[in-house]
This record gives structure tokens, C-alpha cells and sequence, in this order.
């Protein structure tokens, strides 16, 4: 569960345990710890508001190691944040029912029924709180100029106030709505990356896929670069080697000068109140389940400081790779 | 440039240097080395026929290492595929006239001048052959019931001849054109995966998105998922968690039972006949390129066999990890 | 601060911040969390008592993520060991004056000031908690006839009771002792291990040197095989393949059949109260520093448990690897 | 069997196989390629002469990839070294005789009689010229004021021509002998290395306990810190952090700032060609085996410059983590 060769973040904790965190190597002595922005980070991928479920988590992270007077000691940071507002009896119908589109069933095999699957589990989205926290700490190191944006790219195929209101429309029929989130990376240095499976677009995408929900990772023109021509496709190098704005954020791995577009589809969120069927192992039969509990209806406005903190965590990495960041 | 952490492939090489090959580490001992469904694979990536480039190579694959009597030793195996029909003139314009759409100024930058960027060095897709060399000998490890099976699924967006017609027009116009390898992966054991940043959606995303000229990946109902409802969008657990087909095959980065659907898209090649537009270093102008050279007008038909090579190594990987195979 | 590729072993911590702990990644699900055993573990390294300093700690364990009904989830397991008894100000001569054989100098160069210096920080033998927690879990997996026993070799050069009279006169001169452990490690399968830089006695060598003070390690006849000749030194195949017992418990990174004999030296604790000389950076003097606070005048006793849950981190980690062990 | 994380040595072939070598990943680019340097170092260790087999190895590099121009491109390099002088029938007894204090049994029983066993197969000494091909590379990265020295120390337990007449006698009886391999690694700076298990120590015991018949790693004062007292043990940091010279070359993985002293302790070669006793598998005795073939009647003259080999190694994967070295 872990992420990352030079910066090092490794995912632990249950949905339903004492606990979720992030332990991260690699990071350098005497970063300043920005206290104000890991709480303005948690906050914004924190339930309890909007179009989010009614889990309410306060979210605070306890630094338990690799920070000293305010700064990080160069040593494993161990950050932790406790699970407060835990209802497991709303899970009583596991695992003998899996819920439709959850990982319930293959996780229970896989751990001949020793998983945790309350709440998702270790596979619950409560997780990204760590990757959020780890995130947030790797600001610091990233060098200004590179930026790193994600918004709410659609809703149910809508932008702004008519995806809002689809996916509110889901919401109120007990059901949920897929989602896409738009990231885009700018100001790297040209060169950054590395060749073949480390490079910047695998990197990516695997890091963006491992986000709970994720369908689809798209870069510069994506499922379109399939029915375009290559005169049409390629950027040009212009005066001075810029590069016209599009495809080719990255190119064989690595930073081409342009902006690197990312598009990642969420699927909508598998547990939805309307009853559906499922296949019940001690009737035998397959029975309809109603799940109760809190449901976010639509994953992009919660996945979109995910999307960020994971690609920070992505350049943070191959930064210190290519010498650019202080390792 | 590896791709495992189990059965690890490492790639070597450049397009117009000695050869190019592969180093696989974690084969385990007493497997048959099957000489004939090596060459087999050879030749289905191979270049010289029907929508692919002009450049001949046999290549043929010496086995320096690891094998003995026939029969994997348990110790690194050694692949070397020799280049013979290797025409560097045509590359004397680099690195001053960067190609649009080609990795030559990145990585000229990211080495300071050092790249050998005849033919795309490193980042050719002749590395590919060491991919695939390496994918045929994952081939007698993984499960016969793992079936991995990737198609061309459209070029320009057409299926079948259509594809096929509209690929050999922008051939003919000195042109190229996107296009799309689908792959289906089924009769995984339940469970098969790991969580997170090493699952199976995620080590895929990974390894597709290194296939030189990939833009998009996308799992079971992809792009299209960003649309849907979750009430329509969910698989359901069906008689003995039998389940529906169609957008999840994995679930949390394991198999769920069902088929694992995937999508590539391959931008259009970059390199084309047809004058391209891009900055010379020396004149300090933008001017017009024309590649002379050997092109494929499209990739599908040729990263096909990459495609199942990859998927191949990326299921042994995750085999090993879990005990599904000996390591 | 891993050690590890199968079963992973991450400490973190500080002497004298909020906690020390580990982080296990790789172990298989449904092992039974044996917490006497852990208890019992962590009370044979603890100080307090005997030939070890007078820091109080009671050292539980808590565990934070991975266990659920007793057993291992297969996720990672989070273990944390509160500081308690720290006494901060012993310390407040660093880093102007770094104690003679301690690594307050390098580790303070290194971060460029930011390390936490007070009881050695992360460099504290406090951290060997995390380490025998985790070798602790460890023993639920490794098989019952792999054993593995250190035992108190030599303090001063000396066994038994002459060795704990020389200690507790070194004690008294307000002075330390070197000291050895001597491990054995039998009953594992033969060929088990790597070949070369993961082969038992590297993988081995690597983590008992990383154990604070420990300056040599040796296999078999150790040193003494630098005197002898090959007719004396081999261990001849017996009967049905038995091995004489002494010089090869590992051949070439794998186990032979006989018993492996390891000797790990330490050195004597550098702190020490008798005063001693060291620079003075504000002074610019050398000038004697008396080094007050708790201290252990022999290492052997409290490094005999650490020496056992490191060979049994190595062991498990190689079970894995070859297949021994289920991961 | 790799070496490293960031510069990483990956060592492949057979002792009668076709070819042995090296993949080294992570050389930064533009590094002159200095050939005359590595053909110095490939005829350091090369077999006939003096104290050596007889087995005649010209042991040339070929440079298969990575260079261009002369110069490093920041690729992977793989370095082949053909074997011509094999003569396979010396090993028609085994794997039914294994011999005394070879790696033949362990082997065969790991790999279910998979393995190359002619001539040691993957786990000869002849894999070292890897090493050494890798080793001579490396040299280029490091700091020249790095200083790597190893010296033979001791034959039998005796220096200089008396030990040289010790191993003559030995080889006239047909045995061998064993010895020492003293090293000085000195100029390093204060902080060079990293905590626990990738410090310098333990990163150092690992290499050299991989290089075959090794069987002690010492440090500083070694052995003999065992028997100290640390009032007399402790190095003390002098006028403006000078240390005096000895014992704490390194402290807690990191570089103190005074030379770091190693010894290894080789066993006498268990090739031998006086007649030894083995079980012979097939008539179930214990018989007589006489070794024909080509012996080193002691190890240490062909060890010392692989000793240098695996500690440039080192220093140049630390020097890279550690930012000292462009990576």
C-alpha cells in the first residue's frame, strides 16, 4: 500500500478501526511544517457537507514522529487520524450479502474472511485522508512554479449548476451519479519524468487509478486522440521551442513545456439507498438489500483534493528523481 | 526502467544502437522455455508488413542466460535482440529540429545532450520487442484458465475494414490516425489483486500508459461510467456470486469474478511524411520538417501483441505476489 | 528505514518525541495476534532492571490498524509504542558538544540541524521497541522448526558470571564493556534463500549491522576461517546428505541443512559517565563532557532479543520470498 | 540479484553458460565512458596468474546499450562479458556428488534440478566480473576524494610474503587456504549515509557478505570492540571535529568524518583437489571425490579488487540518495 520510490507514502488503517494515516519517508530535513494548510487540506475532502455523506469526522492529524520544533527531522513521519464517528452496526449484513459494486466479496476471499469490512474496510475512501495529509506535506517541497489543479470537471455529463442539480435530482431518487474531475500540471520543468514505466503519465495514472471509484485516466486529447489524424494531433514546437497547448503535456514520460491535462472518470458511488439485488450466501437466493448508512451521491467534489494530493505526491517523487527536489 | 516487483522486467537498449532486449528477474525454475511461441510473438510485433513501418528485422532472440537443457534455471534470464536494419542518416536534423509530437527535446534536455536520439533511442518503440519476448515467456507461468485476449478495436473510431480503409487513406496522404486496442482478461480467481497502488486497475493504468503513444485507459464501462447512475451502473451479484458483465471485473484493485474490460487509446503516430511545422535551434525560426524515415500510419495493429505482453507480465506479477503461482 | 521486501518492516520515531512504533506490511491474513507473546517480547528488551539502564518504560503495544478479532487482516499492521519516562533535558550540551561515539555530529551535518538529537532521536536503540514488536508478529508465521535462539555470547570476552563481574565493574568505574550475541538458527529447508545480495547471510549481515553498536558479524567459523585450510574448514556431505556442523548453515545465500552459527560484536555503549573529552563548537575547545542520564554499561543482553526479531524478520521476509510462507 | 536503489547493479549468467554481466540502471548521463580504466580493473581479477586458476578468461566488455558517443546517455547499460575458456566435463559428478562446501546442493534442491550447476552456474566467482565491469563504472560518479582502497591483509593469518609462501604450500598439497581483505574507504563527508537498515554499515555488510566464501564483516575495531571498555574505545571528537582514527569510521549508517575501516575474513576455497569425503547420492555412500579443474588456492588476491568494486558501489548508490552525486 504504498506509493512512491524516493517520497514514500504508505497507506494503513480501517474505515471502522481505531484509526486511519500515512507514514512518509523520504521527506527532507527542515521542511517547515505548515500546520494551517494540512487543516485547510483535510477540510476540504471532509464529509459531512454538501453533496457528501453525513459521516461527520473532524479530521484532526496527530504528527507522531519526523517532526521537531516545527519542522520535519529528515526521519519517517507518522501521521494518524483517529476514526470518531463509527457506526459498524449499519454493516451487520456482511459478508454474507456483498453489496453490489463493492469490493466486499473479492476482499473477503481473498482474506478467507479475515478483512475488516466494516465501512469498506482498508479499502474505504476514508483512507484518502492520509493520502490528503501526505498531500499536503508535499507542497511544501514542490517548487512554486509547479502548479497542480484539479477541479469538477462534469456531473453526470453536466458542468456547474445543471451537474449540481443532477446530481441532487440522484440524490433525493436514492440513487447516485458518475462524475469527472479535470487535472491540470503546469510550470514543470521540461524534462522532468523518466523514461518508460516511471514516467510521468504512467506514474499518474496508476496513482489516480488506485483512487476508490476511478474508471478512466485521460491525457492531453484522450479517447479523441483515437479518431484524430496526426497533422490534426501533434503540437508543434513553436518560437522558441514553446509548445502549443493540448496533447502533449508529457511526452515519452517525461514534461514537455506544455500543461498536462488529466481527465479521471469516477463511476458513480456503488452504495446507493434504493434497494438492489445481491445474492445472499446463507439463503442461497438472490434477495433484494437496502443500504442504510451514509451515501455520497456523486465522488468527484470529494475526489478532486484526492486527484491534487496524489499528484503532488506523483511529482514530490519524481522531483527528487530528477534531482530538482532535494531529496 | 522496470516493470514488477515479483516477475521484474527490465528493459534495455536503443533503436539504433547494438540491440535491444530484456532482463527477467523471478522466473521460476524448471519452466519450459516454448522457443516456438516466442518466435510466434516475435513476429506479431514485428514491422515490415501490412499497416506497419518498412524497417525489417527479423528479430530473433538470444537467450543469454537463465536457461539451461531447455528448461528457466530460476536465475535471471537474459533476452537480447541484436538491430540490424538500423538507417541512422535519417536522423541528422536532431536535436535541432525536434520532431512535434516525439519525446527528442525532453530528453535531450533531461540529458544535457547525452541521449543517443536516432530513431527515439530509448524511448523507440523497438524497445517494445524485449516487452513481448518478455510477455511470450510469462505466458508458461500464468494459469491456462487466465485468459488474456486484446483485439483492435477501432481505428479512426471505425471497426473492421472501415478502420482499415480510413488507416490506409491517411497513409496515403502522409498522414497517420489514432486508433484503439481493446482487452479482455477473464477467468481470474476471485480475489486475484492487491489494494491500492498495486491492484490490478492500477498496475495495468500503469503499464498500458507506458506503451509508447497511449492516451487513455479505461476499465469495464470507462468514460461512458462519468454518465451513468449508480442504480444502472452497478454489476449485481447474481446465483453463486455469479456476476453481471460489463463494469467490474475488478473491484478495489482485485478480480471480482468477471471479465476485466479495457480500453487503450493510442494517439495517431507522430512521426508522418507529410511537412510538419517546428522550431529550429540553430536558425532561431519556426520551419518546415519533413521526416523521411519508415512510418506506421497507425498503432493498433502493432501494439496489440504489446498490449497482451504487458497485461501478461502485469497477471504474473500479481500471480506470484499472491501465491497464485510458484515464484 | 525498511527492512524487507516480502514482510516489511518500517520503524519510526523518536527518543524523546511522542512515540516509537513500526509499520508491517506483507503479513498474510488470519494469523492470530499471539499478545502474551508480544508482552513477553517486549519485556525482555525493556530497560530497567539487571545490566540496563533505569529509564522506566512500560512499552505497550498499541495496535492501530491491520488486526480485527484477534486476527491479521493482511492490511498493514500499525503498532505504536507511547514514550513515557523521557527526561528532555539531560540533553541540552547538544549539539555544541557531541558525545564521543555517538552520531549527534554526522546526524546533525546530515539534516542540517534539524534532527532531534535528545536520546539519540531516531538513531536511539528506543527504536529496537518497534523492531522486537514486529519480530514478535513475526514468530506467529514462521514455521515451528525454524528455530531461532540467541543467546548472551561474551561480555569483556568473558561467559557466564566471570562476563556479568566485568560488566558490573565497568558499571562502577562509571565506565562500559563490549560484548557478543551468538545466534543459531536451525531447522530451516534446505535451499532456502537467494542467490547473492539476498541470500541469507548478506540479507543477515545487513540487519544485525543495523542494530546501534553492533561492529562485526560473522558466519560459521567467522574470523577464525581466515586461518584455516580448506581440508579443515568444509563440512563434509554425510550420510543421506547430513551435514558436520560448524562452517557452511549457508551456502551461497541458502540454507545447507546444518545449523547457522552467527557471533554479532558489539561494542561498548559510548555513553558513559566517567567524563570524557570532546570539542566544544561554542568554545572552540576541546573540553571534558560528563554525560549524565541512564545508562546501559553492556549491550549483549538488551541486543539478544533484537538479534532474535531481526533474524526472524530476515527469516520470514526469505519464507515468503521462496514460498515457504504464505504472504 | 541486484545491488543498489538508486544506482542499481543487476547481476546475470552462468559460469558455463554463454556469457556473464551486468545491467547497471541509474548512471547519470554524459559520463565519459573511461575505457581503459575498466580494462584495468577486468585484468585486476582475471584468472592465470600467480595465485589463481588457470582457467583463461580474456575477459572482454561488451557495451550492449546505455553509451552513445562515449558517453553515458542516463540509460540502462548492459555490459556482457562472453565466456570462452569453459570446460564443462570437469562436472559430469554432479549433482550426485555434491561437493564439500559448495553451493551444488542447496542449489539443486531449491530449483528441483533446474539449475546450471557446471562450474558453480549462477553462483561462481565468475560472476564477479559483473561486479567489477559495474564497479569500474562507478568510479566515474564518485567524488575524487572519495578514497576506496583494499589491500590483501592477511594469507593464513600472515602478511605479506609469509603468507604468500603459506598459500604456495597449501596449493602444493593440494588444499587452500584462507585469508583477509582489509578496507579503507576515507574523504567521505560527515553524514554521508542514512539511518538503520541503509547506513553504511549495513549497506557495506550486505555487499561483502554476497561476495562468495565470505564469512566475516568487521568494523573499526571489530572483533576486538568485544573486549573494550568504552572509556578506551570511544573516538573523541577533537579540535574542530577532527576524530581520531579507528573505530567510528561510521556512526548509527553515516559517515563521521574519519576513515571507515572493513575487514573481510574469506574462508579457504572448498574447491580443492586433494580427495575429499561426500555422500554420493546415487550408490547411498559416503565416498571419496577428487576435484579436477582449476583451483585459487586462496581467495583474497582475486577478492580485493571486487571488494573495492562492491564498495565504490555502495558509496555511489548512497551518494546519489543522498544528493552528493548527480543521480
Amino acid at each position: 500500500m504504498s506509493l512512491g520510490e524516493n517520497v514514500v507514502v504508505t497507506l494503513f488503517g480501517e474505515s471502522h478501526g481505531p484509526a486511519v494515516g500515512a507514514l512518509i519517508e523520504g521527506m527532507p530535513p527542515n521542511v517547515e511544517f505548515d500546520l494551517e494548510q494540512l487543516i485547510a487540506d483535510m477540510i476540504s475532502r471532509r464529509p459531512g457537507s454538501g453533496l457528501a455523506s453525513k459521516r461527520k469526522e473532524t479530521d484532526e492529524v496527530d504528527i507522531m514522529s519526523g517532526v521537531h520544533n516545527g519542522k520535519t527531522t529528515g526521519m519517517p513521519i507518522l501521521l494518524i487520524i483517529k476514526n470518531r464517528d463509527v457506526r459498524s452496526k449499519d454493516y451487520s449484513f456482511l459478508p454474507y450479502q456483498p453489496r453490489p459494486g463493492h469490493v466486499d466479496h473479492p476482499i473477503n476471499i481473498k482474506t478467507e474472511g479475515a478483512a475488516d469490512l466494516r465501512g469498506g474496510g482498508s479499502f474505504s475512501a476514508r483512507l484518502t485522508a492520509g493520502l490528503v495529509a501526505a498531500g499536503s506535506l508535499s507542497r511544501t517541497i514542490i517548487p512554486s512554479e509547479w502548479k497542480v489543479e484539479a477541479t469538477v470537471g462534469a456531473l453526470g455529463g453536466l458542468e456547474g449548476e445543471e451537474g449540481i442539480a443532477l446530481a441532487e435530482k440522484a440524490r433525493k431518487d436514492g440513487d447516485s451519479l458518475g462524475s469527472r474531475v479535470d487535472l491540470v500540471i503546469s510550470g514543470l520543468p521540461v524534462g522532468l519524468g523518466e523514461p518508460w514505466f516511471d514516467g510521468i503519465e504512467p506514474a499518474l495514472a496508476r496513482a489516480l487509478m488506485s483512487i476508490p471509484a476511478a474508471r478512466a485516466v485521460e491525457f492531453g486529447r484522450g479517447v479523441n486522440a483515437g479518431t484524430m489524424r496526426g497533422s490534426e494531433h501533434n503540437d508543434t514546437w513553436g518560437q522558441d521551442m514553446s509548445l502549443s497547448d493540448g496533447a502533449d503535456g508529457a511526452l515519452g514520460g517525461m514534461a514537455s513545456g506544455a500543461p498536462i491535462r488529466v481527465r479521471i472518470t469516477f463511476k458513480p458511488p456503488s452504495g446507493i439507498s434504493k434497494p438492489q439485488e445481491t445474492f445472499n450466501q446463507i439463503s442461497g437466493e438472490v434477495e433484494e438489500l437496502a443500504i442504510k448508512g451514509r451515501h455520497d451521491p456523486v465522488i468527484a467534489p470529494r475526489a478532486r483534493p484526492v486527484v491534487e494530493a496524489v499528484a503532488r505526491l506523483v511529482l514530490a517523487d519524481l522531483g527528487v528523481q530528477g534531482g530538482y527536489i532535494d531529496g
